[in-house]
């Protein structure tokens, strides 16, 4: 029997680079004073047909539970945050910086980056209009960036601005209920042929195409630009107005990060939704807001395909992974006196570990290599004595069990 | 709209509080060597109806996916380790001892302590007969109650042992297809008159009852409260032959952790299942297990109702919530200044805050306060010096811009 298509086991390795990521994500977001909280992996079906994208919908793993409400396993976040802050908005300062990390569920076909169920860390600003909302977010995106040790030649940040295309759309007098439409063929131009984006684009076909090739421009996403450079952050950063993001609900400023080789899918995106609130709370309350994802999945592959960041990685892993004292057990009368000590060690908040049975001498030390020890404690014949060893530099010398606790103290200080 | 009924928002106390609960799991468990794994939310529904308790079956969140698997949330982990141990045990050196925190889902009536949503910590080891295994295991689950605040006078540990009644019903000549049915009576029988008990157990009554009214007695568990009482943990200690657990698939030494109150649900619970990993792989791969799970819901009723425990959960999250630096923008022709090092602190690993937008000094020194900074700094007349203030002691001084990444380095250590 294997996990399900699309669903992966954490082995312990595995389990050790995902920790990795989550822990660098909470340390970057938290230096930014955002603060976590989380939601429930299951939320009324409702919740994302109001408001997600055609495409959320048709991918979610939902279903009647025991009780007939129809459940959905959640696709994203964002849906949840608009109802959490709907409810409890006013016991909170404003502006909320708010961030959460945890597992969404999409039934994709399989493909390279796509899975079914992956992590996702969320980052918020809630009730703050101001482009430094904005600037703030994205420097926080880059930060991340850089704290798994990735440089402007290895990530981008593709920045556009909806309004830039919402304003062209009114000015032109295309009708508001068309804009979608257009908005998703703009969005996938750089996917299709010219000739299909010009077919489908029809009149705006010139104007919009004109755009495209010239980049674009506005005077807020220089202002943004100018923000993140002030901070040292705009190289990673490419103006491309082609960006508009699938989901239905973004306002403003979006992004998307990706490789720089453009091997692979995005690491991340978002954007400003300043109505989503208001729409989910049936008008109750009106926020601004903003927020991005960035997902475990393309990262990892990220990390792993970039030397510095996988090294990165895999000392911390590595070193995470060890334990402190590995207790070697000779004789099987001293095995109780043993056992007090690795006790007393322990309450100390050590790792310690040690042989359940019976074993070889030599195998115990074995095994403490393999484990990473860095001290090996010997209980044997030299009793009251303890042999402890310097598992790296192999030196040895006899230590009183009485002064066990204080001599480890010393040299293993917490 | 609002979540699930059975399932939490964790908003950021709550969810601080989840964390502090994650954080003693962890640590304690690693103590003991153990290391982190995990597995999928989603599994096949399969793996739960070969080997879970019937209650757990009828409990199941499961549905048909979008490629027509009969597929459920996880209700709980030991099926899941057991087919993860039978895929890859040729990779890990035995015995193994591996933790997991993560969600769980069962679809149950609402009440005290139970939700349809709930985080567990999994520890198991698999790969070893010896009771040492057990001990070890007991151990670290009452070390966990420890860390947590929880004196053997708030918690205890019921331990009873399923061979004990398998040898009693095997010397009564019992056919085993009815033991699962006489061990669930039994179980039960601590929550039923007597004299349902004994309808129900028919000609076993009078030597049952005789055992549950004696207490029962056996030289494995004698052993095992020795094992105990030598790391000074026999305290925690009862022994309830009463104690059977629900799951179908225990074999040995089995366990259960309450408030000596009596007043919650079981806080944890667990043991010996010797041939789960083997009739999970079809024979492919034996093994023997054992392993327990602890709730975060009753165990946080419990902490809040015992004021040792809270006091330290309350003192680690108040820390843990806190910034370091507020900076205090006094002159809006100093932001980008301020900005330039609020990044290079943030760089370092300070958590720091500001006002996104232009506001009073007094309201910036206030949301300083609110956010429970060490330090703020104020960006404003004084420059090219800016003013540090201790928010503690409110001494005041000033230093020169250029020195204040490294005078933040001997204020605030890393």
């Amino acid at each position: 029997m294997q996990a399900l298509p699309g669903f992966r086991d954490f082995l312990p390795e595995n389990c050790a680079a995902r920790n990795y990521i989550f822990a660098k994500w909470r340390e970057v977001a938290r230096s930014y004073g955002f603060i976590e909280w989380d939601g429930p992996i299951l939320e009324p079906t409702e919740l994302y047909k109001k408001k997600s994208g055609v495409e959320i919908v048709d991918q979610l793993f939902n279903f009647a539970d025991k009780g007939e409400r129809d459940v959905a396993m959640r696709p994203e976040l964002t849906p949840t945050l608009a109802r959490v802050i709907a409810a409890h908005e006013r016991e909170f300062k404003k502006p909320l910086k708010w961030f959460s990390i945890g597992r969404f569920f999409r039934h994709e076909k399989q493909q390279r980056g796509r899975l079914r169920e992956h992590f996702q860390l969320n980052c918020d600003i809630v009730g703050e209009n101001a482009l430094a909302a904005d600037i703030e977010l994205l420097a926080l995106c880059i930060d991340l960036l850089r704290a798994f040790g990735f440089t402007e030649k290895v990530a981008v940040v593709r920045i556009s601005d909806r309004e830039f295309w919402t304003d062209f759309l009114r000015e032109k007098n295309v009708p508001s209920d068309r804009w979608d439409e257009l908005l998703q063929i703009i969005d996938k131009s750089g996917r299709e042929s010219p000739e299909n984006t010009r077919a489908k684009l029809g009149e705006l076909a010139d104007p919009v195409l004109a755009i495209l090739s010239e980049g674009g421009k506005s005077e807020k996403l220089e202002r943004l630009v100018k923000g993140l450079r002030g901070r040292g952050l705009a190289d990673f950063i490419d103006i491309d107005v082609r960006i508009v993001r699938g989901l239905a609900y973004y306002t403003g400023i979006v992004f998307e990060v990706f490789d720089r080789g453009g091997k692979l899918r995005a690491i991340a995106g978002g954007g400003r939704y300043d109505n989503l609130i208001q729409q989910l709370s049936d008008g109750a309350v009106s926020m601004p807001a903003l927020g991005f994802a960035m997902g475990d999945v393309v990262l990892g592959e990220l990390i792993n395909e970039t030397a510095k960041a996988r090294e990165k990685m895999q000392q911390v892993i590595a070193a995470e992974q060890k334990i402190d004292i590995y207790i070697v057990i000779a004789k099987e009368e001293r095995r109780a006196d043993a056992l007090a000590q690795i006790q007393e060690l322990r309450d100390r908040g050590y790792r310690v570990d040690y042989a359940l049975t019976p074993e070889k001498v030599a195998k115990q030390f074995q095994t403490a290599e393999q484990l990473g020890a860095r001290l090996a404690i010997l209980f044997g014949d030299e009793w009251p004595q303890l042999k402890m060893k310097d598992m790296a530099s192999g030196e040895q010398q006899l230590i009183s069990s009485k002064d066990l606790v204080s001599r480890i103290g010393s040299e293993l200080p917490r």
